[in-house]
């Protein structure tokens, strides 16, 4: 990792004068915060004895129950047994990497795709290769031929990781259509998907899309949280898996923690069953929606000819690619130092690319924030165009690398 | 793993009519559980903005100031810099693992160790070598030898892994003179030494002896936990390591879970702030005490000639050597049936030993529970004892492999 000159950058960013475009926090401040006090004195009150003491390496089975429920929602039938709570979903990535990936394994992901994805997937040293995604998501033909290439060239891959909605980083969704091809072009290669599903409830606009697990129960293992719908501040997130593989999956999580807290997963159980939470979900959905349509209003009015973004009907990322000849991550610390900061393209790819795209959050700053903010880009934009103009480049490139820090942290 | 007969019957060791002198859950009954209640809805109330937000991957620095507190008194010297915050000190004990063993490589343990640490030795493929151990913790000979003959054969050891105090499962203390000796050996072969200390604060009589880590800051990474001192509930457990070591745990620890709880975080620290938690653990202790004496007293009355056990100064086990021609593992379903439950103990070793060993708790049930729960044991090696003296052996044995589940879970 390089990313001590980007970490320190980023610490400069979390100043109050900086608009933050750049992390992936959810607004926590919209939640029920009274009503969540007392669920958690009252778990302990009348639930101590279970809540303070070790739980089971799989998870409550109240909960678990309870996380089926929710995956109703997006077409998924399926039962407790074949759950296993984890340590927000970014665990269950770990855990199921750790079961799959052996060094030099091939794993498939979207092009650009989710940081830390990338960082667990490095750690087991797996061969990290992108296919090509657009506006509707992963392109099918594109995974087709990658697939097909690999084979002949006679090296494995153990799954597809994708995250179907309102992709982190790029803010696409893949189509119902696509999703039945990609199926299909899995199921033909036997090979299996890794559907990680974090912002699915959070839509704004457009119709429902079916989970890929929901049509493919034994082809997909589904990495869920409740980080986004309710708070990350849990760590309650969970993988649901064709029974084989949850197995060796709670193996792997007794051996990484023993086992989750039991606190907070009965925490998370009682606001399920006693707080409306689809109607919070949506008061979220109204919230983020607001600050979505401020972004991309403010883009469309500020941004110079040759920028084009994404528009996302859901989650927290807009992405961005800039005009010729700009360099998102030579430009950051310009920008810091006009109070704004995003995430810069080159962190959403195991390979060099990206350095002319920028991811954007709209999640945690106001819509007033929003708009600042891109003013403020837009600026910084127009000093890299008016340079670019003079010199034939922006600015000398800092060398390639994974370098982003974790984007779901502040 | 061969577990599912071993797990099944500890399925039927968890109903009620069971003694379980197995499992190594801490008393939390004994806890302040109104207070406890108002901390976590003050956590809320006051700071919920953060508590239920993602926090760093390293860990609140408030807890990580108080913790350098909690190890202040075993001697430890130590700034929250160097400290991370952990689920449980298991995952602590995973990201170390992760970030030195590569597969082949030798790790060190004593001889019994803690099941749920081969475990984890196990899952990155290490070659777990066992040094001998009598009443006063690992023999530094036994520890120079091993070194010495590995040396010789060019094999690489990454560290040596020692529960200090009251060791699980053993019960024996690392006396203070070999702590030294273990020290010097260590810093001869430039061997890291990862020291377990869950159990440090509980001691029932005897002098405290300072940890590892006070006497070698730069040679040794300290695990803690608040799971036996408060409550496993929380899932708070840290390590102490060297700062380059440190900066390599964090990073496994984003990849492993973005970051921990805040919210738990929080509320421990709020308990160490408001709540006087060394009276707490005083309290823990006499009642930890009086058990372990039930234990020790009805061992003495009522076991049979030639079965030994250690006499543990503090912690939670006692650990047994039945009379020759007695196989715990083997006996351990017609205790099932008897109504008592341990763990044999053949899962604290890699390899093929342990069969005349098992590992009784008694940190859990009543005085009055232990004292049945060894007669009714004894009723049952009784048996065992009078079919060896016919037949010549006690029955067939089962076949070997690390097979008991975590003895920290129910």
């Amino acid at each position: 990792m390089v990313a001590s000159e980007v970490r320190a950058l980023f610490a400069v960013a979390s100043r109050p004068e900086v608009v933050s475009l750049a992390g992936g926090m959810p607004n926590v401040s919209a939640l029920p915060l009274e009503h969540i006090g007392e669920i958690v004195q009252q778990v302990i009150a009348e639930q101590g004895a279970t809540a303070l003491q070790y739980g089971s390496a799989q998870g409550d089975p109240v909960l678990r129950e309870q996380i089926c429920d929710v995956m109703a929602l997006e077409g998924i039938d399926a039962g407790a047994d074949d759950v296993i709570v984890t340590v927000g979903s970014q665990q269950a990535l770990d855990l199921v990497t750790r079961v799959f990936v052996d060094p030099g394994d091939v794993v498939l992901c979207e092009a650009p795709t989710y940081v830390t994805a990338i960082n667990t997937f490095a750690a087991f040293q797996a061969d990290i290769r992108h296919v090509a995604m657009d506006g509707d998501g992963v392109i099918p033909e594109a995974l087709e031929e990658t697939l097909t290439r690999l084979a002949a060239a006679g090296r494995p891959v153990k799954f597809f990781y994708t995250v179907p909605n309102f992709q982190n980083p790029a803010g696409v969704t893949l189509s119902a259509e696509r999703r039945r091809r990609v199926l299909e072009i899995c199921r033909a290669h036997n090979l299996l998907v890794l559907e990680d599903n974090p912002y699915g409830l959070l839509r704004y606009e457009g119709e429902a899309v079916r989970a890929l697990r929901a049509d493919a129960p034994d082809n997909v293992i589904y990495l869920g949280s409740f980080s986004k719908t309710l708070s990350p501040g849990f760590r309650i997130g969970w993988a649901l898996a064709p029974s084989a593989v949850r197995a060796k999956l709670v193996l792997a999580a007794e051996s990484a923690m023993l086992s989750h807290s039991s606190f907070n997963q009965m925490v998370v159980g009682r606001y399920l069953s006693t707080h409306p939470w689809r109607e919070q979900i949506k008061d979220f959905n109204e919230m983020y929606r607001e600050r979505r349509d401020t972004m991309l209003a403010s883009l469309e009015a500020m941004m110079p000819a040759g920028t084009t973004w994404t528009r996302p009907e859901g989650g927290f990322f807009v992405w961005v690619t800039l005009p010729e000849g700009l360099d998102a991550k030579a430009m950051l610390p310009r920008a810091v130092g006009k109070r704004v900061a995003y995430v810069p393209g080159t962190g959403f790819y195991a390979s060099d690319e990206g350095r002319r795209n920028m991811r954007l959050s709209f999640c945690y700053p106001s819509p007033d924030q929003i708009s600042e903010g891109i003013r403020r880009l837009v600026g910084v934009m127009k000093s890299e165009i008016s340079l670019r103009d003079t010199f034939g480049t922006a600015s000398a490139r800092p060398p390639a690398g994974n370098d982003a820090p974790s984007p779901d942290l502040p």
